[in-house]
Order: C-alpha cells, then sequence, then structure tokens
C-alpha cells in the first residue's frame, strides 16, 4: 500500500503562509531576514513545535527540523526548500518545499511510522537572493560552497548587512552552520516553466540543474539637459543600452536551450529633462551544457568589447558577479523519484531545472534530487504564481515515498 | 556712460549660494520646496532684507523682492529666475537669473539711482520639475496658465503634495498667485548648450524658445523568472524596449534642431533574476518649430502603435503630460538686449531656447526676453555645470542695462 499526505492540510498551510507578508494579487513579500521573513519561520516554527519536531538553528539562520528514526547516530534523510520571496513573490515558490516537507514529517508521525533514520526538514536562508547577494546563501554557507565571512557581510541596498540582521534576530548565538553528515537532500519545488504543463505531466524527475551566471553592466556617459544640447555633441548612453539589450537577446535567441534576462536597468540621474550620465543594468545568462554557457559567456563579453569600440563617447563597464555551474543530480535517487511515481500513477518527465535552488548547493556535499510539480501558464517569482491542489498533493506524495524509501533503509 | 555691476560680490554670491544643498563636484541639489530650497531662499531673502527690498509672497512660494521707483503706481519692471536645482544640479542654472537680479537691485540701491518705475526680483517656484510635475509650476500659476489647484495636487515620488509643502512653509496664508500688469520681464540663464561658446560670442539674445512635449510610456509583459521559461514564451518587455529607444532617437536624429531625450527608464520588479513585468520610461521632444514639433509627436505616436502591432503580448501605453508650444519673445526687447550688449562691448549671437523657462510663460503675459551666457561645453544639470566670472558679470551688465532702459522710461 501507497501511504498519502494529507493534501487538505497542505493546502491550507499554504494559504495561511502567504498571509504573512501578503501583497495584492494573492502574492507575498518576505524578503530575506525582514519581519516578515522571521514571522513566516515562526508560523512554522509553532506548527512544528506542536508535533514536537525538535528545532535546531544555525549562525546564517538556516533552521532544521528533525523528526527522530530507530538509529539517532543514522545519517538523516533531508528534505526542505526555502520561505524568503522575491519582492513579489508567489505563494509556492520555497513554500511548497518546506511545507510539504512538514506534511511528510507529520504524516510519519501520524501514521505512528518508526524510520530506520531521522529526517530533518531544512529551511534555507536567502535563497532568492533578492534582497541580499548572492541567492542560496545559507545553502551555500552550510555547504561550505560561500565564506560565512562574505555572506556576512552582503548589504542591501539600504545599506543593512546580513551580519546586521542575523543579530536582530538573534541568530548569532547559534552555531557556524555546516550541513555535516547526511544520506541524501530531496527538494520539492514548483517548476516555475511551462514544460511540465505543456507536456500534461505531474511530476518532474528533476536530473539536473541550468549553469548560471551573472553580470552588472553600467554605461557611463555625460549628464546634460535634455534640451539645448544638439544630439550629435551628446554623450547620451541610451542608444547603446538599445545595442546591448539586442546583444543579450541575440545571445538568447541562438539556443532553443539557452535564457538570457536582463532583470534590472535603470536610467540615472532619471529625471524627464536630464540625458542620463549614466545607466545600470544586470544579466543573467543560462544554459544547461557547461560548454555552452561558456560560449555565451564570451559572446558576451565579446559583444561588449565590439560595443565599446562603436560607442568611444561611452565608457562601458561589465562585471561577472556570480557563476553557479551546471548541476548533475544523484542518478539513482532521479531512479528513485520516477519508480515512486508511476507506483502511485502520476505521469512523469525528466527535466532539467531552470532555476537555481539550494538543492544545487546541496548535491556537491551529497546525493541529491528535485521533484517539480506543474504551475499554471510557468509563471513564477509573480504574484500570479499557482499550482493546483491535486498537483501540489502529488508532489508531495512523491516526497514522501522517496523520503520513506531512504528512511526506512539501513546505512 | 555704462553702469556695471559688482562682478566679485555676484560671485561671491553664486558661490554662498551653492553651499546650500551641496553634493560632490561643486553641485547642489535644493529640490522644490524641500529644507534646502527654503534654506536658499532664506538665504536670499538675508541679502534683501539687508538692502531694505520688500518681500512680497504669494501662495505657490513665489517670491518678489521690490526696489520702488519714483513712481510707485508705474508698471514694474521684472527680472528673475528659480533657485530649486534637479537632483544633481549646478552652481548656475536658476541661481545666476536670481543672483544677477539682486545684483541690479543692489547696483542700482549703490549708485542711489532713482527708477521712474519699480524693479521687482522674482524668485519662481519648481522651475525644474524634478521633484514635482509639471515643470515651471510657479511662473504658470502666476500667469494663469497652470490652474492653481492642479498645481497644489501634485505628488513627488513619496506621495507628498505641493499642498502640503506649502503648508509646512507658511505659503497658505499668502496671496493666490497672479503676476497683475508689468512693464516686462527679463531673465538671464547660462545657455545650458554648447552654441555660444563654440561661436566664441559672449552674450546670447534669446528670440524665442523651443517647444516641448512630454510623454510617459509603459510596457506591460508578463514577470516571471528567468530560468525555466523558455525566451519564445516569455512576454518580456526588453527587446520591444530596445526598439523604442530607437525609435525615440530616430526622430531625434532626423533634423539637427530636433532634440529627443530618454531621461527616465526603469525595469520592474528589478531583480536580477527575474524577467521584469514592466518598463516604465519617459520620453522629451522639443523643436524650435511648432510645425515640425507637431510631426515629431506623430511620429511617435505612430511609431509607439506599429510597435504594438509587432509586439503583441507586450501592452504599450503612452500618455502625452505635457506641451510647451514654441514660444516668441518680444522683438523689441530682443533689439534692446542686442544693442545693450554692443554698447558694452560684449559680442552677442541670436539664439532659440532650447531649454524650458519661467519666461516661457511670462511671455504670453508681457513683453518678455532672455539673455544668455555661454557655459563650460554646453554641460548643465550636472554638478559640472560652470560659467566663468567673466561670463556671469558680463550677463549681468546687459540685463542690469536693459532694466535701466526700461526702468527708466515713463509707462
Amino acid at each position: 500500500m501507497q501511504h498519502r499526505i494529507d493534501g487538505e492540510r497542505l493546502w491550507a498551510r499554504l494559504l495561511a503562509m502567504a498571509q504573512i507578508g501578503p501583497i495584492p494579487g494573492d502574492g507575498s513579500c518576505r524578503l530575506t531576514l525582514s519581519d516578515d521573513d522571521e514571522a513566516g519561520r515562526a508560523l512554522l516554527i509553532s506548527w512544528c513545535a506542536a508535533r514536537g519536531f525538535a528545532l535546531r538553528r544555525d549562525a546564517i539562520g538556516n533552521l532544521f527540523f528533525r523528526r527522530q528514526g530507530r538509529d539517532a547516530d543514522a545519517l538523516p534523510v533531508l528534505v526542505g526548500s526555502h520561505l524568503d520571496t522575491q519582492p513579489t513573490g508567489g505563494r509556492f515558490d520555497g513554500v511548497l518545499g518546506v511545507l510539504a516537507g512538514l506534511e511528510v514529517l507529520e504524516t510519519l508521525a501520524d501514521l505512528d511510522l518508526e524510520t530506520e533514520r531521522p529526517v530533518d526538514l531544512c529551511v534555507w536562508t536567502n535563497e532568492e537572493g533578492s534582497r541580499f547577494q548572492p541567492a542560496m546563501m545559507g545553502s551555500g554557507v552550510a555547504c561550505g560552497i560561500l565564506p560565512f565571512e562574505q555572506a556576512l557581510a552582503a548589504c542591501d541596498a539600504g545599506g543593512v548587512r546580513v551580519a546586521d540582521e542575523l543579530v536582530r534576530h538573534g541568530y548569532e548565538r547559534e552555531p557556524v552552520p555546516d550541513i555535516g553528515l547526511a544520506d541524501c537532500y530531496v527538494e520539492l519545488h514548483i517548476e516555475q516553466g511551462p514544460i511540465l504543463e505543456n507536456s500534461g505531466k505531474t511530476i518532474g524527475v528533476v536530473t539536473g540543474g541550468q549553469g548560471i551566471r551573472w553580470y552588472e553592466i553600467s554605461l557611463h556617459g555625460e549628464e546634460t539637459h535634455a534640451g539645448p544640447v544638439p544630439m550629435a555633441l551628446r554623450k547620451d548612453p541610451v542608444p547603446m543600452l538599445a545595442r546591448l539589450i539586442d546583444l543579450v537577446h541575440d545571445i538568447g535567441g541562438r539556443d532553443p536551450q539557452a535564457r538570457c534576462t536582463i532583470g534590472q536597468v535603470r536610467a540615472l540621474p532619471g529625471s524627464i529633462n536630464v540625458v542620463p550620465g549614466r545607466i545600470e543594468m544586470t544579466v543573467d545568462l543560462r544554459h544547461p551544457d557547461e560548454i555552452e554557457l561558456e560560449a555565451m559567456h564570451h559572446a558576451l563579453m565579446r559583444g561588449c568589447s565590439d560595443l565599446s569600440r562603436n560607442y568611444p563617447a561611452i565608457r562601458l563597464d561589465v562585471a561577472p558577479r556570480w557563476h553557479s555551474p551546471v548541476v548533475r543530480f544523484d542518478a539513482n535517487l532521479a531512479n528513485l523519484v520516477r519508480s515512486c511515481a508511476e507506483r502511485l500513477g502520476f505521469a512523469a518527465h525528466d527535466m532539467v531545472s531552470g532555476a537555481g535552488h539550494d538543492a544545487f548547493h546541496l548535491a556537491r556535499r551529497m546525493p541529491t534530487v528535485m521533484i517539480f510539480v506543474p504551475c499554471r501558464d510557468g509563471i513564477s517569482h509573480n504574484p500570479r504564481e499557482y499550482a493546483s491542489p491535486q498537483a501540489v498533493a502529488a508532489g508531495a506524495d512523491v516526497l514522501l515515498s522517496v523520503v520513506l524509501d531512504r528512511a526506512m533503509s539501513r546505512g
């Protein structure tokens, strides 16, 4: 017999969590280490405390809730995700993986099932990277990939440091983060893209993740009055911005697997009757093949230096800010996800994650896999983000099966 | 004999005023009705009070300092400009016209010259339009061109209304603005462009002003995650932004007298790993010929609707926000400026103002003219804005001569 989670309880909790930091259109805004982020965590802590799942915190703000197994020394099975959101985030991104993980722990408790291994629910700090960069900060520090000191020094746009916010919320008294030894890590997430929905499948077996490269680009011209100076004598960076947009979108258009995004663009000082003196923008490049991602990187760099030659009056600065290499998840775990989905009667589809996830870091320390469920129109990082109660329950059922399979086996 | 102003006193006051709201690089930031704007006015009031020039204020915050003439009932000669600045403004834009006006009043007092008419120094509220739109607000209300209620309701980016700030500074107890009857208005200003400097001339005889049209344009796509959604399935407004930039700069490039500026560009929500759901931008179109400006307007509108057809997934909204028609200044006053410059030994050059000025509004109520002096490299709306002490004094000398000619004549 296949065990099932309680879909109604999970759905009700997703809606309840969305009430913390609510924004118009059913979305949520819980920026990392803000009061709303902390309030979301407090709600989760209250639910876990009610079921007696012991809480451990670490100095970067990661949370770990444990349901003990028969063998307290066995390597635990980890599940989880994150509760922080984008500024205009949805109700499912990250939250689903956390609350489905709680649902797994509770279902095991409801069924009074004694597992061999402990099962830990992990909540990672600052997966989104909206308020503080880099993204996937808590998991990066816990996995020894991001230096702790670098994470502490990260500042938001208002000059507040991660370290300040950790002290404000009392995390600085906790142990230095280290994921230590574990059996495996399994993360359920909405797909954040249209592939599952378009294929009519319910479960995405995520075999790995796209590589990601981030850049900050600035164009420096000369600020002047919009009226008197003839166009030909201006050092206006705006026409060069158009060429840069074309360059980036041309790189993205050459290969259907490539993704290129200009997420931030801002002209400064930003006055209607002033020719901008500066433009600041960001570029996000992704590809599931590291060689291709490297080629995109070089195309961007070459394009920028060509543009610099074509616009000698404008200085173009391009600064690579982050590189998350292509990730391969554990093949055995991927097979397990596939067979669990099959046993439960859900159609599954092998795929690569287009978004970055905490699981990318965990995969460098232990066998790791992700499970995707479809979200409507592929929309995410948007209040309109939506996954159906059926999809959410299906994903949590598969998560339960995978966890049970691993937690029941001896180390 | 030609009377001369005190160039050293004028220069020292320009430097003193720049110390109110100072910003790096010798610039000033005195946003309309801010504490710094009010502090700048207080400094001027202290200088005028020391010489006994009576102050009158109005309910939109305009200031009028009078040096009385022999005939208290004669129509006054008005001089003046503004003290508010752009967010990253220079030391001369507006300030020169005000302090040179003060210098004219003081020189008349120093010489103990009794004029026939009163001479009024005017300081207009919110010429720049950076914090509150529309620009040239105080002169627009005083001249009956901008409805007073509309000006009061204007909000800054933080939701503060002009009306709130006027109450905060105590202007609401003053009379409703009305420029009433006056003999003429003469405004000295830096050129804010490179024409005088390039021609080697000291005095610009400004025969009129370019027409100006302002627009707010927004592009509405669909916000989503930068990773998972294939480029072809996105509703990313950024590529359309590139086409819009090309459109606007193409309109500006067809005619050397045309000016086109995109001063504000912002992608929202503005996160590195989110495809923007919206882009907001502004367009500023200018031309010295109203027919040509109208043609530019239609080219922009036609281009926007062509783009809307080419990008059916993106909604383009274009809203005309302001139209300041081409201005013709008074021919007799322009002749007077030319002859005064000649008598003083300054090379003069007829020209059209590329920037908007309070004088554009005044010209609809009374004979009006402007006097330009060169500024280095044509740079303005920038901390690097610079006019030499010689140019500043030459402009103020011409202003004195023009004012004397008008103020000595009987009405």
